[in-house]
């Protein structure tokens, strides 16, 4: 008999009374799904590194060329094609790191990268927000900062992103422009993600997008190290497939399921962490929604992803940022984390005394066993409803997106800003007060 | 290189104008994932054992003790509690087949339960039935056929089952009451499912849980193989837990999840196909029932089920047919079955000539490479609306669940019964007209 190690949090002896929220450390436990084989990965990865040296990739930076012209790439200035020799490319994912933190404000937020560790981040970006009160409208500053508070106040959630577009702040307020050659300097992390859609701007088969999208990221694995070897570096997917009869993309499709699986081979293959996605091409929070993030979201966990961006809030292709779809990807969240869990054997937990105790056709509700677990046992959800219909439509017939709609607002109502020590604060204004009467950064810079 | 066998229907040179229908024979690439260790699996298997020796089990059936007396178990008959020596279990799950067909009507319908294979089942038996139109209501025999005619109508549906009790109908007419001792010994399939709710009926603990489970499910199997050595029997598993605070029965949940992965680690360890399901706890056809769905769903894929029930249209834990979430229900089954389909991984499936071909920043849409495929590259979605936010306004605003609606009025609009051989109609047609003259079968037989 093994024994594994008990949950953290619940000590065999004194029992807690509440369900700990320990979600801020995800390690995955399932061992990565891989529909390719070693020679097939080989195979694409071979392809990419072919095209590379054959074609090359259009690099607009003039300082992007330079740098890598220095590396050793070969550089056509009139068409801005950089060609790489594939020793090139493979010294840079050997300098890359397999493995790095992401250092935390307050050092329990600090999260890894790499291995079995499993780190998200919310929607990022979109132009748009909405919720059930307000439908659809272009982002705001009061938005951007409700969908900051509300990861803040979900410990599932790990890194933040830039939500919503805030848009009623001018351009050159917004955020500082920065490219990789910056980040890499920096020692910052990159994430190089190539956005290709089969059948748009990438080839219409897996296997042809699938190389495509390795070609652009090791392209841009290769920039970050020859600006800086070991800079930390993630290997980034987004393939997913367009509507042949319409163009428009499609996310959560059986083709993104096997690209994310896949897309986690070529990322271990070259040694870097994975970054993936769990979008959804739906225009409501409704039942779409949520079976095309699930099957995003199982394409990224079942593939080993280590960054799983846009984990929560995304909506209509990534144009609008949902509040009630934030809360529900919330709920999806944990309950993923919760399967991570140990699935604990031994004696005391099968409880076999317990069981005879009970008499055929009886019920456990009372026993000893129990009640000293009762509590802690099981997940309790932020949104699902588990009482019966008669209850349910007594209590209004709410759906999911109507119930998120007020866990959002309860959130917000309750929000304490997490403690920051005034000397850093008092910083903070003054570099935003100065930086705002400077003019901010350049648009283009 | 390895290149694996071709899609089927897809040959390398002729290629077809539509994607075909080939969901009838599933097969499950994806090695299970296993939370338990064979040690921990083992010690599950012999507490089961312990427990079916010390405690035994209630049997109410006077016929059924009889037959497990002489099979060698031991019977109190004050209490009906009959006990097992472990010898006589093993016996049991040593002549049960690990694999065997179920015979269709039509010779293509034939599935086989074991193995990778999957089929699957539509919701069986709720008391109630639902759509958009009529609300909730009770289940009559117009909605019945309608359910039994939209399982014919979906290819990755396998078999039929009893979707909804059509109420309408008496009850010594709606059924024939049969017992495990008469499938047994006509060699039909059984399936064994021990209802094991964690906190209710089966020890709080998903260890405890899973070891009443698999020591009543064993005491089935030994009474099917007292019977008849050898007849086709399923290890089926439902074990997940209630709400604490109010006994409300819970699916889909991480428990769920987690005790579906194991149940397929103890159905393989006593060699017999896993019986699994994909139910949900939601009284609404919206995102909870989904994100529910989805982890039952794949809990039951990853653990390697063989025989999914309750695949489509299960609502309102178990008590609701729903005609909209049948066919959401389809959508996801089929995009799962589009997962099973391997990547192929080739240099013509590759097309590095048709990425050079394509300048930087230009698309595929027009390339040989696409032309020769998009017709059939993709899943074509039977629900999902993949149109931009204006287009999807314009047409309404439907979400999922209404759009469901539309798609199971349309495909029994335009149902056609499959053929039928005349003189095996009008036998059917005379057993049943004979069956009602005589009075239907006593409910309590």
């Amino acid at each position: 008999m093994r024994t594994r190690e008990r949950r953290r949090g619940r000590p065999a002896v004194a029992r807690p009374e509440r369900r700990s929220l320990r979600y801020r450390s995800l390690a995955n436990p399932f061992a990565p799904i891989e529909p390719l084989s070693a020679d097939e990965v080989e195979h694409l990865h071979l392809s990419a590194l072919e095209l590379l040296r054959r074609h090359g990739i259009r690099v607009l930076l003039p300082e992007a060329r330079e740098i890598l012209r220095t590396a050793g790439a070969s550089v056509d200035e009139a068409t801005e094609l950089v060609r790489f020799e594939p020793e090139l490319v493979l010294r840079a994912t050997a300098t890359a790191p397999s493995s790095f933190e992401l250092i935390g404000r307050s050092p329990e937020r600090t999260v890894t990268l790499g291995g079995r560790h499993l780190a998200t981040v919310p929607v990022s970006s979109p132009p748009a927000v909405s919720d059930l009160d307000g439908g659809k409208r272009v982002g705001n500053l009061a938005d951007f900062r409700d969908l900051v508070r509300l990861t803040q106040h979900f410990d599932v959630l790990h890194v933040t992103g830039p939500c919503v577009e805030p848009q009623d702040v001018d351009l050159p307020f917004r955020h500082l422009c920065m490219g990789l050659i910056d980040f890499a300097a920096a020692g910052q992390l990159s994430v190089v993600t190539p956005f290709t859609l089969a059948g748009a701007m990438a080839p219409v088969t897996l296997a042809g997008a699938l190389t495509l999208q390795h070609a652009e990221a090791l392209a841009g694995i290769t920039l970050t190290q020859s600006v800086r070897p070991g800079a930390p570096v993630v290997y980034g997917a987004f393939t997913s497939n367009v509507d042949m009869k319409s163009g428009a993309p499609a996310f959560g499709t059986p083709e993104y399921f096997k690209a994310a699986l896949a897309s986690g081979q070529l990322a271990r293959h070259v040694g870097l962490p994975y970054r993936s996605s769990a979008p959804n091409a739906s225009n409501a929070v409704d039942s779409q929604a949520m079976y095309e993030t699930m099957m995003s979201l199982f394409g990224a966990v079942l593939g080993g992803c280590n960054l799983l961006i846009h984990a929560a809030g995304w909506l209509e292709g990534g144009l609008t940022a949902s509040k009630e779809k934030f809360v529900l990807d919330v709920e999806v969240l944990q309950m993923l984390a919760e399967t991570f869990e140990p699935l604990v054997v031994d004696d005391e937990e099968i409880g076999l005394d317990a069981i005879g105790e009970t008499p055929p056709g009886g019920h456990f509700f009372g026993g000893e066993h129990t009640l000293q677990r009762y509590r802690t046992a099981f997940y309790e959800p932020l949104v699902s409803d588990w009482s019966n219909f008669g209850q349910w439509t007594e209590a209004g017939s709410r759906d999911a997106t109507q119930r998120a709609n007020e866990v959002w607002k309860r959130v917000l109502s309750e929000f304490e800003p997490p403690p920051l020590d005034d000397a850093v604060a008092a910083e903070l204004q003054e570099f935003v007060a100065r930086r705002t009467a400077e003019g901010g950064a350049p648009p283009e810079s």
